[in-house]
């Protein structure tokens, strides 16, 4: 291709309405456009890209067993009511009303249609097991788009569904697609992590996510480097930093008048001790007692203590009551009689306390007396305060981690996800199946999804420099980028030639035959990031030679035209 | 593939709400699911013709110098205003509302999302000429949508656009994709004409259809023989038959009492005359008076005489007055002191009348006395009744057409079609280009169109006989569908070994390696449609050969286990 026919140049600079790298970048370097938030044109550039990672999942999921379907995005609204799903995703869904007032949803996901088209050919055991997957527009309206392609409101997916005629055999299929996700991954240049998702506050859903790691991602993972698995901190478990020795002597507990702020930080400089010595107190409000435990003393509120250096993570608590938590507001708390700033589990007869438990380690705390500027030292638990249970309540950032375990937080990308469905949608749809004893069975399944447009701002995100986009070879939309430098006849006449005899080797070359300074197109290559740039000028022509220099190394080296095609051909199998 | 472990198996029977051919064959062989009216998905076999025929199309796209794309569906509503579409084409949009009260139409075409597009990258006249194209998918509300994949609510579509500087470099290049779009077809197996198309009754836009004949077809064509070019008889204009020799000698009219039925083929009956002595008259009601045109007479109402063997075109009616019209009412009528059945240009000076040429050549003619059960024999025009305008308005069906000329009429099914845009939407959306002098002009478009699911659905109603689907090579979804007959370890075992033989050889097997009977698993071959089918049973290993058979012919031969693979291969090239 000649870059000068090319539709989808480069811009002088990313669209100021480009909120994230990947959008930037792809934008600038004109590999998409947007359209409106969340939805974009893929350009010449950029759906090479896309295809290129389209035929790697295709060839993966094919190898795995998984058979190529097309469903389409127009779902009758009836087959999403039979899960419930208008309500669960109401706030996501476009909805069309067609002719003869028949209601549409544009497919936010596809378990509504493939269940029930499983139903039509799944009679006996005999035709079990199957997974069938397809590469198709997803439709979600996002509240907040603008994460470029990583969130996007019109999106490409694979999704793959497995049917199974029990939870054994799911399984097997289950560790089957871990293994078959990490080659897609791996194929298209990026280290990714099996994560174990959260699966929301209330859900038993068993899935796992893949994450990329990038220093622009909008989750942080706790990665086990020995293991290579990974969690999402909003859920991680493991080891803390453990600051305090616990061999103290328990010190008599003494209230202090002092002047301070309201953060730890501020309170541990007023007392001239370290975070880790305040004991923090965080009051919740509870929504609705949670079943089996007192919330009787104060009322559906619940006091939570942890170490001050460390966060609370909300979900692990929600989690272990069961309900959804808010930090009570400065009104609630002084309806509880409660001084913000200044609150501690002691003395607290009307309020239930739980705490994390990091505040076992630390003796001689420091906290408030529950009275504007008086606080409390010395506070030690058992001793001058009771906590009603304790448990895992810690934030596992990159602060509370330990590391000496071989553990470490990143920031990180979602790049796809794959789910134990169960027999939820094969109940609702009737996609039932008779074993050799003539009984009636649901369909356990399996799905097993990719954002193949989010892979694409997935991989800018995590492979890129100041100066572009650095494609992986197996994704990048052409293998070589080759260019004139000024309009010497010779030089023109070369480029022309290389181009020639590349492309008849069947190398995938973009060749800059524009009439730009080179500086412009120097720079041009850089940003569109295409894996090896072979410059030509009359001084490389002067060696009889091809300037050679591989994407994001700061090698430059010269190769003699003789060998130049062999040795491109060698890199293209490397 | 194994026919086992296929998903999407034959059906018994096509469902009962197929109601066409290529629905009810596709269904019940397993290639496609209906979802909704004009909703399907696709199953692997379908896929497997579908990606087929995407992969004949974007080669043929590529060598016409179309560069591949991908436009989003969701189209904020804003771009449909400016062209008013949003109004036009009212009836078939989609339409959805998002987040932030954003409302959005769902692409029932694309020209609204890529001149925009064409305008971040267009400024001078050297980026001028180029073609995008994209395969995506369209969403229009068809009222109707009972012929399967011809006409989808949710369809496959590749949408061409090209930009020019001026008319002479749109029509080179229009003129190249009319050939280019003849490749397509060929390459599909398909035998497609040329069809000048009318382009809607009120428009001036140049445009041409691809149409492939087949008996179910929706349209009428009439093929010129010796050019391989055809008309749309909704436009078509051509000799027609003239039965009469015109050299009668005028006699005098007279009023006859008669008795008869209100058809054409019942009054000649009556009279003893051949049905084109009879002069037909319609009334129309013309939607407001016709600028230019006298219709005070009849007070918006006209007269239209024609042969009574022919009929009359209303397309060409309203053509020519540039108004829609419609039939007068049994009410209307006699507003106008008309007498159904009984109407005649003679003597009526309240109402205007035009007729057909064809009226020139008949003498004495029979015709209504305006008067129930009478009638006037021996009318003549210009002695009997005047006649405002001679104009042609004959449609030219079967009935019509003389043929003398090598013009013949076939039932057809549109398969693509492409349009001189102008600079319609260049306008619109300021697509502007700056010449040489520094001047500004609009960009000049074309837009080239082929429904690829549609195109699966025209092949099975073009190639299909009593027991199924007669797939083309090119598209079928497999080249050799190999059957294994009985369950003689010998023969599953010659089977399995000619299977991993042709794979080896790279030839697409379909392998039915069930446990069903032969009349089921040879019915099956013959619904699914796939070009060769081998057998292979304990009486073609007696003799070491696998049963040959060609889909859609007649003959049957053994071919030596030992030349299959090679014979094979010759048959996947020729």
């Amino acid at each position: 291709m000649k870059y000068s026919k090319l539709f989808g140049k480069t811009r002088l600079k990313a669209p100021h309405d480009a909120q994230s790298v990947n959008a930037g970048l792809l934008s600038q370097a004109g590999f998409i456009d947007k359209v409106a938030a969340g939805i974009y044109s893929f350009l010449p550039l950029g759906l090479r890209v896309l295809h290129k990672i389209n035929a790697i999942i295709r060839d993966e999921m094919d190898k795995a067993g998984g058979q190529e379907i097309l469903m389409p995005a127009l779902h009758p609204q009836e087959l999403w009511e039979i899960t419930g799903r208008t309500r669960t995703m109401d706030d996501v869904l476009y909805r069309t009303r067609g002719a003869g007032n028949k209601d549409f949803i544009f497919g936010a996901s596809h378990e509504e249609a493939v269940t029930p088209l499983a139903a039509k050919f799944v009679q006996s055991y005999k035709d079990l097991p199957f997974s069938v997957y397809q590469i198709q527009t997803k439709f979600r309206d996002e509240p907040r788009a603008k994460s470029g392609l990583l969130r996007g409101r019109e999106f490409g997916m694979k999704d793959m569904y497995s049917f199974h005629r029990d939870e054994k055999d799911l399984d097997e299929y289950y560790e089957k697609i871990k293994r078959t996700y990490l080659n897609v991954y791996e194929r298209c240049g990026m280290k990714a992590y099996i994560v174990e998702a959260s699966g929301g506050a209330f859900s038993d859903k068993f899935s796992h996510e893949y994450s990329i790691v990038t220093p622009a991602g909008e989750d942080s993972i706790i990665i086990d480097t020995k293991t290579g698995h990974a969690q999402n901190t909003e859920i991680a478990t493991g080891k803390i930093k453990n600051p305090s020795d616990n061999e103290e002597r328990e010190l008599p507990m003494k209230e202090v008048k002092i002047e301070r702020g309201l953060t730890v930080e501020e309170n541990a400089k007023a007392h001239k001790v370290e975070p880790w010595r305040i004991l923090k107190s965080v009051v919740y409000k509870v929504d609705g007692a949670p079943p089996g435990r007192d919330l009787r003393r104060g009322e559906g509120f619940l006091g939570v203590a942890i170490r001050g250096d460390l966060s609370i993570n909300e979900h692990k608590l929600e989690k272990y009551l069961g309900k959804p938590v808010k930090a009570a507001s400065a009104e609630e708390l002084s309806e509880l009689k409660l001084v913000r700033g200044f609150i501690s589990p002691v003395d607290q007869p009307n309020l239930r306390f739980i705490a994390d438990h990091s505040i076992k380690n630390v003796k001689n705390f420091v906290t408030g007396a529950n009275r504007l500027n008086h606080d409390l030292v010395n506070v030690n638990e058992g001793r001058d305060f009771i906590i009603d249970d304790f448990t895992d309540l810690v934030l596992l950032d990159e602060n509370a981690l330990d590391g000496g375990d071989g553990h470490k937080v990143e920031k990180a990308v979602e790049a796809g996800n794959i789910f134990k469905l169960g027999t939820k949608y094969s109940t609702a749809f009737g996609l039932m199946y008779t074993d050799e004893e003539g009984k009636q069975h649901p369909v356990v399944m399996g799905c097993y999804g990719i954002g193949n447009t989010r892979l694409v701002g997935t991989i800018v995100e995590a492979s890129h420099d100041e100066n572009g986009i650095i494609w992986p070879k197996s994704v990048a939309p052409y293998l070589v980028h080759l260019v004139s430098l000024g309009n010497d006849d010779n030089v023109l006449a070369g480029a022309e030639k290389l181009y020639g005899e590349l492309n008849e080797k069947g190398v995938e070359v973009l060749y800059d035959d524009r009439n730009e300074s080179a500086g412009k197109k120097l720079k041009d290559a850089d940003l569109i990031g295409i894996p090896l740039r072979l410059v030509l000028s009359a001084r490389t022509l002067k060696e009889d030679a091809v300037e050679w220099k591989v994407r994001g190394e700061k090698e430059v080296r010269m190769v003699g035209l003789g060998d130049i095609v062999d040795k491109v051909a060698e890199f293209a199998k490397s």
